[in-house]
């Protein structure tokens, strides 16, 4: 273990923290607000991260274990410290809630303890929606993409933060890729900003949402979400663009340098919007009653859909009014989840797929067991480890939720809203599919030890389990 | 595919069945009821089974496929054709309700669709304990205890049915091993009558409680249950054999032969009484509030931790009237079921310590690359097919789990009331976690739709799924 490095990085981390903290800060100033909650942190976050930075590493080589060790405590320390400006302010009084919140934000869940949105300061604010687009990326990834970090090693970072089945296949030196998936980020952020300009959303709002779109966050400056608009336009864009931060980045690129038969002809991708079309179809044809009308059905259908399966979690209607076998349906989408490579978070389509392949290949090879049966993804074969990967993955998942489920009970809630609160921030999802947690309630119903489970539950599905975990068992920290 | 060796097994399955409904028929007799739905009936079922029987198989082989269509098609036969003494005696009218009635006593779930059970004939309400019973150790093996058939290849019979890691691994033939696994059933089913018999049953109550313990099932004589013979000595005896039969029943052959090492040694064991412990005194200290005193809590906790964890279903008293985290520890001991090798249902211990091993040797794997992590059970290597069947076997679960009670949805009931029924069912329990289909619930509020579902639910957790996927894939059918 390169314990230096790792201080190092730590350190690298925190100094970025503290350059992010800029911009919320100049937000507050152009409000005319109180900006000392970010001075006082950016102070804090500077002087610790100088100090982590201090002692010299021997060696820059970083191996596997490395990685997740600085992935896992990363996340935790910036969700700690940028916790801080919200106690400052005393715009969320008790710093576990903050912890929860920034947990939340940068984890790209959205899930909120905030009651009383409008009473929070601008600059707060900013820094709540902003914390969606940092996480929703990646801070090492942006890191890695923005200083000078020696190459090969820095993949064992890359991996354990974005651990997508093709990370690091669309150009060999992770600096490249990292820039060029930051790049495809902002590029379709600003588009979607400049769509919602265009709705009418003033310049802070449209920014801040598209941020939140972007990382699929789901936090908003309306206590009403995205629904407080009032505008079916806004509405439409930020259903297209949530759908389109659901899908993996490695497509963009590849649209980029003009291999689009590739994109088209992508499994996941068909399955994605797939599911989509079937479950707007299924859920619009339930709803109708309640709206009067199909079209307006089938806009809030969508809507929900997109912001389900993508993991968002902005909200336009109440969904936990509709039908039951419609929840149900809801509920599915929030275990799936988005395409790998995106910013989206829940169990990813692709494990499900290769689950799905697999358990057919299986079932084949048992009724003729002298028969070779392979599996197979865009026309390659999936490696036995592959399967064996997501396989695991999924059932650690469901361990997970119904360990984050019991927990949550602990509280007295009721099975339902036990259970999707578990499964809506190891999914980094948002709201629950009951009144207590749903788009109309808040998750500042629960204790502190319950708010503490639920954080520890968003960073473990945000960095896809693994870094948090190796942090716990007692072989990672044996030299 | 042997298809007129498929026929003759199926046909001697419905004379098996015949024969097993003169039991019933014979209690009807001795009760003076009218018993000529039974002796319909078994006309059917005779007539049947001998025209299945008329064509000679050209030769004796069974393949592995064969084995499980036998299974599979045996199971949806029994189920199909043991309804009927139910539908002709008038006591169950529908057929859909009867047929859910008999899968699930066959399937030993115990979940219920009939409201007036005293008001049932005493031979039918015989046949549906007895079914339990019957379905405990599985009717083909029955069969081949009690036939002469040809040895190794009813081997792929017996793998279908009892799917267990260590099935077959006791004496090497087919025949004695099922024949030993059946005395052994027959002794502890004996010896829990007599029990009971002490205990102020009546022999009818005696016999037939036993058998429904002894199969896990979980339907019984009283509408109220064991509750309903107000005696804690009946309780206690209940509580201890329902354990007793959630255990492989390989310790029981070792036991026997004077190997109590090997059996004190079984890991799966250890983890069964631990995580019985455990769930007793963490409920008794959770509903100790509700009955007053520690000592009535911990017979509580005892009898319903010992009713869920081996997946029978007996009731006493309505558990979904406590508290939110004692439901969940319920509902976390009925994902995880009884031991491999014995009557109960759901996941089964050894497959979740599987995934637990596997899991931290993965992490560990993970942590450090270059080393080499086994994974261990009772002192032997697991081997990597075991491991990917128990996380494939999972994962599937897990899929089904969330297909069912997305289908229950259909009927309008609230997440926990879907969720609950289709892991009850699934798991082969009986009760849910809701007021409706809780301990004083009942099934029959579902439409015929989700019963013919839940019956699936039922048939495919019995027979550990595979057997019944296998008929559902053109591949099976393929010359």
């Amino acid at each position: 273990m390169n314990y230096r490095m790792i201080c190092r990085v730590l350190g690298l981390i925190l100094l970025a923290l503290a350059g992010l903290l800029l911009l919320p800060l100049i937000a507050g100033l152009c409000f005319r607000e109180n900006v000392l909650n970010f001075v006082l942190t950016i102070g804090i976050c500077a002087a610790c991260g100088g100090l982590l930075m201090l002692p010299r590493p021997r060696s820059r080589t970083l191996v596997a274990r490395d990685g997740f060790v600085i992935v896992g405590l990363g996340w935790i320390l910036l969700s700690l410290l940028g916790a801080l400006p919200f106690v400052f302010s005393g715009s969320i009084p008790h710093y576990y809630d903050a912890v929860f919140e920034t947990a939340s934000g940068l984890s790209t869940t959205g899930a909120s303890v905030v009651t009383d949105i409008p009473a929070m300061p601008r600059g707060d604010l900013f820094w709540r929606l902003f914390t969606h687009w940092i996480g929703g990326m990646g801070v090492l990834v942006f890191i890695m993409a923005v200083l000078p970090m020696s190459g090969e090693h820095s993949m064992h970072i890359m991996r354990a933060e974005v651990p997508g089945p093709s990370v690091g296949k669309l150009v060999p030196r992770v600096r490249k890729t990292a820039m060029t998936l930051y790049l495809i980020y902002i590029g379709l952020t600003l588009l979607e900003a400049v769509f919602l300009l265009f709705g009418g959303m003033s310049f802070y709002d449209a920014l801040l949402h598209a941020c939140a779109t972007a990382g699929t966050g789901g936090f908003s400056t309306n206590p009403a979400s995205i629904g407080g608009f009032g505008s079916v336009y806004i509405e439409i864009v930020v259903t297209v663009f949530m759908l389109l931060f659901g899908i993996n980045f490695n497509l963009y690129f590849l649209l980029l340098i003009g291999r689009w038969k590739d994109v088209l002809k992508n499994e996941e991708l068909h399955w994605f919007f797939g599911i989509v079309a079937g479950s707007v179809l299924l859920l619009a044809a339930g709803i109708t009653k309640i709206y009067g009308s199909f079209g307006t059905a089938l806009r809030h259908a969508s809507f929900n859909t997109a912001t389900l399966i993508s993991t968002t979690g902005f909200g336009t209607v109440d969904f936990t009014d509709w039908p039951e076998y419609c929840k149900w349906i809801l509920i599915l989408l929030m275990f799936c989840g988005g395409c790998a490579g995106s910013t989206g978070g829940g169990i990813k389509l692709s494990r499900l797929m290769i689950l799905g392949k697999a358990s057919l290949a299986e079932l084949k090879q048992m009724v003729r067991p002298r028969s070779v049966v392979r599996v197979q993804m865009d026309g390659k074969r999936i490696e036995g480890g592959t399967v064996r990967a997501a396989f695991l993955f999924i059932n650690v998942y469901m361990v997970l939720l119904l360990f984050f489920a019991f927990m949550v009970s602990l509280d007295g809630f009721d099975v339902a809203t036990c259970f999707t609160a578990a499964l809506s921030c190891l999914s980094n999802i948002g709201p629950g599919m009951t009144k207590l947690i749903g788009p109309a309630g808040s998750f500042a119903i629960f204790s502190p030890r319950t708010k503490l489970f639920l954080t520890l539950a968003m960073l473990l599905g945000r960095l896809e389990i693994y870094p948090i975990l190796v942090l716990l068992i007692p072989r990672t920290w044996k030299q």
